[in-house]
């Protein structure tokens, strides 16, 4: 395979950002800012092996996942997502027309947020692959959803349903039985097609003030890192815990409550804002059909993350959720 | 090895530029760009076993050079470069402190330019370490410097000295034996610690247009990517090639042609402009004490790149760089 060639098939045939000055080409890219609009940046990398498995996910979910958990932190931040570079180490295990199909599954979700492929690099590796993307995204100069921002008293509100994606990689390496293939469908796709939470991102920026994280590294490890950050403490409530009908009907409870917890990789938004602000983000939402919900309140009288459960015993939640290293 | 431990410890404990509303430790970072200014981006992946070895770069020098092959890449657009993050995929094989000294090779470049270090990820991989480098620049609005901005007529040129580069490759792994212990410290440093163009870069930005490239995959194929962006032949004079002295000692001719035609990784810059502009240019290089020489010129009467010999004999150049698949 030839670098040059490859470069000009992955090439897109058309742009979407007229601000493109010069795409995929040159030495580098070149556009132009939008007027009063701050640039968010953010990269994450996806191996081989670790965060993939060529076994369980076709080349196309590999690259559709790949740009998805970036987009996901661009919206975390209550930006919109407008470009991105991908940087591809490729072993000789991996056929070309595999790799045009990684760069189709990132396209798809591109075309759904008009995004702009903007460059890369590809480079040969020995084992195995790693894709690295880079998403550039705008917001408003005002907006800054930070971990740092909670305040006493905050609403902690998550979007969509959470445990769903680490259900989904249960029952992709047969840890779990499912009998209905609708179900088992649902659940697969909630772990390798996440949809990033764009749309409600941009309603949580037009708030006065709120703290904002993805849940990447699971719900538990999230919610630490705002309480931290504001150094406030979270109490939580399990049965508020919004949770699938179809991750309800599976039989192990017991991985339920950690999928819920600490899974992770469900790409939904979790954050906390003033009462008054949340009153504003719930009607917004409903107004949109975007599901949201209020999990639990910030509060100055203990640090960490407490769990009440449902018999009304309160639980100190500890942080391990994902980590890379730690696996 | 904890990720949130790790990297805290490669968070730099000051900011440069102002314009950082959020660095290191949210979801993305933000900064606000420059008035009246277009952003520039570019990104590329370092892997070992194919752009390095542990046994002949040190942590610190694979840093420094993951970086620089970036604002290589920045300087080649005429562009100024701002900020970066890093992706690094490491295997169990590479220890805390070599990790941390290859943040604090790029660190030393960074401050060069008052770079800020926006963000990243650390993840493992089973293997072979894969850094992977973005870099952000600006530019003023009018200044694009693009490979097919060469018109007939113009002068082709090329900053400092080439060949270097692939010869300290060559004496690192003992191809080549050179007894002068200074001179062969110079060719490895060409090799390792490559010096991005940015200062000539800047002030090929100010001329009316040029076409301009930065030597990474060897001059023959850089002239053959401007030659054929731009639908135009170049024709270059052997005698006229810039080498240096330490280079010239080798005894090894046939391989010295070969490094400074194809070798590669000097990252100097090399492109084309107008007569007028040239005169403009070779001034102001002088001012600074800038290395910039004239070595051909561009025409309509044929097409690809054209090398006269010392003895007056035309040859075409093959592309043949470097092209990290075919290798």
């Amino acid at each position: 395979m030839d670098e040059f060639d490859f470069i000009s098939k992955i090439k897109p045939n058309r742009i979407f950002q007229e601000n493109v000055k010069v795409a995929i080409g040159d030495d580098a890219a070149v556009y132009e800012p939008s007027v009063h609009k701050n640039q968010v940046v953010c990269v994450d990398s996806m191996v081989e092996g670790v965060h993939f498995l060529k076994t369980l996910s076709s080349p196309r979910e590999i690259g559709y996942k790949s740009l998805a958990v970036n987009i996901s932190d661009i919206a975390a931040m209550g930006a919109n997502p407008i470009y991105y570079l991908v940087s591809i180490a490729i072993p000789s295990s991996w056929e070309e027309h595999e790799l045009l199909e990684i760069f189709k599954g990132m396209q798809e979700l591109a075309e759904m947020y008009q995004m702009d492929l903007l460059g890369g690099d590809t480079v040969s590796t020995a084992d195995k692959l790693t894709i690295t993307v880079t998403v550039i995204g705008e917001v408003e100069p005002n907006v800054l959803t930070l971990r740092s921002n909670a305040r006493d008293g905050d609403i902690v509100f998550v979007t969509g349903n959470i445990g769903d994606s680490s259900a989904g990689l249960a029952v992709l390496l047969d840890q779990v039985a499912i009998e209905d293939k609708k179900n088992k469908n649902y659940l697969i796709n909630r772990h390798k097609k996440p949809i990033p939470q764009v749309k409600v991102g941009r309603l949580i920026a037009k708030l006065e003030r709120a703290s904002l994280n993805d849940i990447s590294d699971g719900l538990a490890s999230e919610l630490h890192e705002i309480a931290d950050a504001s150094q406030l403490g979270i109490e939580i409530n399990e049965i508020d815990l919004p949770v699938s009908s179809e991750l309800l009907l599976l039989k192990n409870f017991n991985d339920i409550n950690k999928w819920i917890l600490f899974g992770g990789e469900d790409f939904e938004l979790v954050g906390t804002t003033s009462i008054e602000s949340w009153t504003e983000l719930k009607q917004a939402c409903d107004e949109q059909m975007i599901k949201i919900t209020k999990i639990g309140l910030v509060t100055c009288s203990h640090s960490g993350v407490l769990l009440k459960r449902e018999n009304q015993e309160v639980i100190k939640l500890e942080k391990s959720g994902y980590n890379h290293f730690n696996r």
